[in-house]
């Protein structure tokens, strides 16, 4: 067996275990829960899990796997999601009105892609594992989104039904935060290669730091009430002036997924309604709202670089299992950025302006999924994301 | 056995005939097909069969079956349409986010009902009986509109799946159409009394018609195609001000489910796309296209008084089992008209603004439910029922 | 000196004095004032000025004056309202855009065609002069709408200016209403010929009306009053379904110009700011909210043809120099309708959908334009114009 | 004369000279041109004008001008553009509404301030002086959004009036653009302080610059033309996602002020419509276009901190007076920034985020108001302003 042999062959259970982890998602989800779209920004769950599978079939088998044959062609249209290089799509407001393929027709569509993957990875050429990689990490990608999204589809029902009542919640932090010495002056931040990064994580490149701190831990529930209380959701001059608009038009006064109860606050979560935990990590923020808390504390968000600059810092917690943490940054390509070649190039380039990066990782986000360089990124306005924050502030 | 007991034992009968007819209406769908919600005036499958279900819950069954609970006390909310006396409701553009409760517990929760009613119409009240047969005819009312629903949900998915591939469509007309005299003068229209009526059809009264003419059958698809290929879509001095606003603004160049192939025009039905059959009746045209293409034949549309007085003319077709007929008339209450008291008292008042009149029925229609004086409804830019037109004119 | 010379001699002095007057109600404007559109739906006073005069010059000056050359070529896309026939224009919700011509300009357009249609009235061809008489007819029109527009124009600014601080309220009515028998059985309706006369008028035409009174005077703002203390505003059950829905979206709590102030509710008139009179009219209220009303009154609003048929009863006051009264007739033509032939086709017939007609006339219309036969309309939605309602019932 | 009252004596003649030109720039506008509004993000003229000198009545006469009073106590609500500090105000997009006070009354409130002035700057307190400069630089910010916005307004009209005929137009290029070597390594950016500089100039600060080239002189409209002609705007691998779904949306073809005509193309400007000139450089681009551009033509933009390094570099060319040159930099705060103390700390801050910075300077810029780290900002799909771009490349 060469070298080749064994990357490919634990390819091959990666790529069985990934895939798997998918269906694991989906499984406590209807048929009917698995097909609406609650809103433009999110997709239905069926779409997620046929998604998925369309990448591998249209950037892995067609081109590598000869004779192999879409599982039907209609898919091809239905299931891209925005390459346009990989020819027209279904348009993304219309994702929740194909009832038809069936969830299970859908699950006919994976095995058959899956049969096919087994095939192609026994004697898969060098140059196409890159891409089954690629494809095992989009996948992750919408795992996480699946979540997310069908968090969003249930919280719009009345009955606030749970999607796992034993879904657990993130760990809660004690104590008072803690501003830890980030390290400062000329530092390099970015994917060095090796392991698997996306493009927009590349180069690694210099960049130059001014001195500051930054928070141990994120900010919590309970600090969060405390900006309630102190009329955070009213006060204009805390805001960015359009998220000061958006929270007036739309009335926020608390986290997105926050309900007033008799009693106090809870929160709709994938294990269904629960009373608000004061020492648990304030999530489904919006970057306008963590910025608002941030002014509102006298600190600020820390840039992305300062983020991956203290990532590994002792005493830094709730890193990257908790949730995705605001950024001051833009999305904007790394000095050098070259995305990648073909249709793949599409991954990441075209979405590097009018959002924000958000660094870490989630409950949601699969296992092994994050890394210190990796970069997730929403509009400001985002809230049904698990985003939460970290403070920072300048070291004078 | 009492003539009462004969009575309501014939509306045991004549209930559990008309609900089976839904399940069986809903039996080719899929608990997807079920759920969507293709646009804010169409409603899914699911909620149709939950909400005729809620009708006889809280208006026979909660006041007038002792001992009555809810099958599920959130479907109060759920599942009621615009009964403002009924409580507070879901609103109208979500009940596709309802993927819980699922077409099954739907099912369950119209057997649950079903089992009530049958206890009920054992020994109803004779007051009950209206009010039984009220829902009834509103379930029949749904049955239609679950077919128009689902045929619009369908279309929007690229596969265009079939309902039925066995859906036959209306019957064809032969021969150029004749124009007969209709009955002018002193006449009365509306609900004499006797069998239902909905209160939108009474009371009779009398009308003043000068002499007209009205057409033996409708108009074909062929006769359509001929409008078109005369610049019919193109022509502004042929529509009404807002229709043509309407047509350019969505590029109407046809009718609503006609699709261009090579070859012709198709159209998209129950049964799937079809090519046109220039014999069969045109449907899924709106007023301002019927309005527009009796303009441009030199005709007009009939109001509903010649239709009504005309509706028994020797030599008259298609009367009622193919396609609604839009009329000149808009909808508004006859002279004396008075809502039926109590909350079943919205059922038709608060609409009659903004729409107009279509008479006879459809091939969409329960046999049975459509009668002389029945009142259909729409807006003029309604496309997605089964709507046509017969032309009628002036007898000079 | 011939009859036809009299009757054109006569023309050329109407002409002027409605042209003069069209200036004489500019007069107040600013050009500023002058230029702005506040809605779509509105058009700019110098908008108005130059249509009408676009008007004589299109259908009077090119066809029927030799060598008569346009002002500006420019103007006929301008200052076209609706004429598809007459050729492409500038999009409706787009007319407040025209800073130039400036209102100045405008008057000298107005000046070059007044010399022009001089010329042709001290000859004009009889046939010509129908169209004249309608074009006067079309501007008087266009008088009101001035004043309605820029009723609305002025009240979009905080300061709340007044066009003329001098102009003077409707009169008063004293005492309850009184409810009178109104003429019923077959009756005719509609313009018998004679006088001038709009194609929707016509053709005079029989009607069947069932027993009704109706009421001898309008409805005030202090019997509005009472409706607003007893929650009419409120209440769903007294509203159309589509009315309450939009009094809901814009939260109406009273009619459109209503301001509460310190110590009750005034109302922005063309004399600016004042306090309610209880024994005034009721101005700027919607069908929606007429009809509302009425059924709070446990009355009805008149049908059209009631309306014209008791026109003439002894004792019915403020018939036509209040306020326009909303009737519970939609707008639709008349049997045997036959719109004018040309252009001019285009005036009323492509009108007749979606609109509920008024009927009388009101402080704003210009004296001598309204006739008994006379059919203004208007969506159920409008509420900035001179609209107030006279309640009717069945006599049983 | 002490040395302060040199500073305060410039000062005045400084205040009257800056005030002057506004009054300039707003001659050529009739009263009908500087009232309306022709989108939200423009103003009307009389606006600005009136803005401006709000700026000075709020923040220097009234507190620190004994006995000073407003001109008119409405014009606090009315010309309040967007401080929350200062009071409620009028909605920004209502600001086309205000056909009173009229051009000359904004004339009379700008004599009444500027006399009020004038007592202030006899014997200003020094700590005023930086407010009062604040006002200038203020008022020369509207000076060229004063054009901007009326180049709108014109352009909405049909007639295409020109602003000025003699308006002259940017200094054209000549031969193909250089790439010069920037500078590279740690650099400073920033204000270093002395002369004004706004709140989001500072503080100066350390970047780390990777090696790059930037070109001396502006993209060209004929440069542009091959960009067109290379299919720019139909080929979406070129463009940022969200720009190319308004690019398909709005039907772009070229940059916003062009219009295609017989013989070629054409642009609207201050000076009315004139052929493309190859050799100007292209302006009213949006972001999204400039980016596309660079994508096409195989570079970059250039990064704010790289354009700021290279503004002084020789040979570079077009730098302030010609249009503002679109940066890959969002625009964010500078580490370490800090908002203005009081009232006039919303000045920036609160809109740094989802707007890209550009830098330079127009033709419409007031002379001396520009420097080379003034921070300009708009979203990314402004097209109104007077952008241009200049092009970059990693020098690797």
């Amino acid at each position: 067996m060469t070298l080749l042999d064994t990357r490919a062959s634990a390819l091959a259970d990666r790529y069985a275990a990934i895939r798997d982890h998918t269906e694991m998602l989906a499984a406590p989800l209807s048929p009917e829960d698995q097909t609406i779209q609650s809103m433009p920004d999110a997709s239905p769950a069926k779409w997620h899990r046929a998604h998925v599978t369309w990448f591998f079939e249209t950037f892995l088998l067609l081109p590598h796997l000869p004779g192999y044959r879409r599982f039907r062609e209609e898919f091809a249209f239905l299931f891209n999601s925005y390459y346009e290089a990989a020819g027209p799509r279904h348009a993304r407001p219309k994702r929740g009105m194909l009832t038809r393929p069936s969830a299970s027709e859908v699950g006919a569509y994976r095995a058959h892609v899956d049969a096919a993957m087994a095939r192609l990875l026994e004697k898969a050429p060098a140059e196409t594992l890159p891409l089954v990689e690629l494809g095992l990490q989009h996948e992750q990608q919408h795992q996480e989104l699946l979540l997310t999204d069908i968090l969003h589809a249930l919280s719009q029902n009345p009955l606030l039904p749970a999607y796992d009542t034993g879904w657990r919640e993130p760990a809660a932090a004690s104590g008072p935060a803690r501003m830890l010495d980030g390290p400062d002056g000329i530092r390099e931040i970015g994917s060095a290669g090796g392991g698997f990064a996306f493009d927009n994580e590349a180069p690694r490149h210099k960049v130059w730091l001014d001195p500051y701190r930054i928070a141990d831990r994120l900010v919590t529930n309970g600090e969060w009430l405390d900006f309630m209380a102190d009329g955070g959701y009213r006060t204009a001059t805390l805001w960015m002036s359009e998220g000061w608009a958006r929270a007036q038009a739309e009335a926020w006064q608390a986290p997105f997924y926050w309900h007033r109860r008799e009693g106090g606050w809870s929160q709709f979560t994938l294990a269904g309604l629960h009373p608000i935990d004061p020492a648990a990590p304030v999530r489904h923020i919006c970057w306008y709202e963590a910025e608002a808390y941030a002014r509102w504390a006298g600190r600020r968000l820390p840039t992305e670089a300062e983020w991956e600059a203290a990532c590994g810092l002792p005493g830094l917690q709730q890193a990257a299992d908790t949730a995705w943490q605001w950024t001051g940054s833009a999305y904007r390509p790394y000095p050098g950025f070259r995305p990648w070649e073909g249709a793949v190039g599409e991954y990441n380039g075209k979405f590097m302006i009018g959002q924000m990066v958000l660094r870490g990782g989630s409950l949601a986000t699969p296992p092994g999924h994050a890394r210190p360089n990796y970069r997730n990124f929403f509009p400001p306005d985002a809230r049904w994301q698990f985003t939460g924050l970290r403070l920072a502030e300048d070291a004078a």
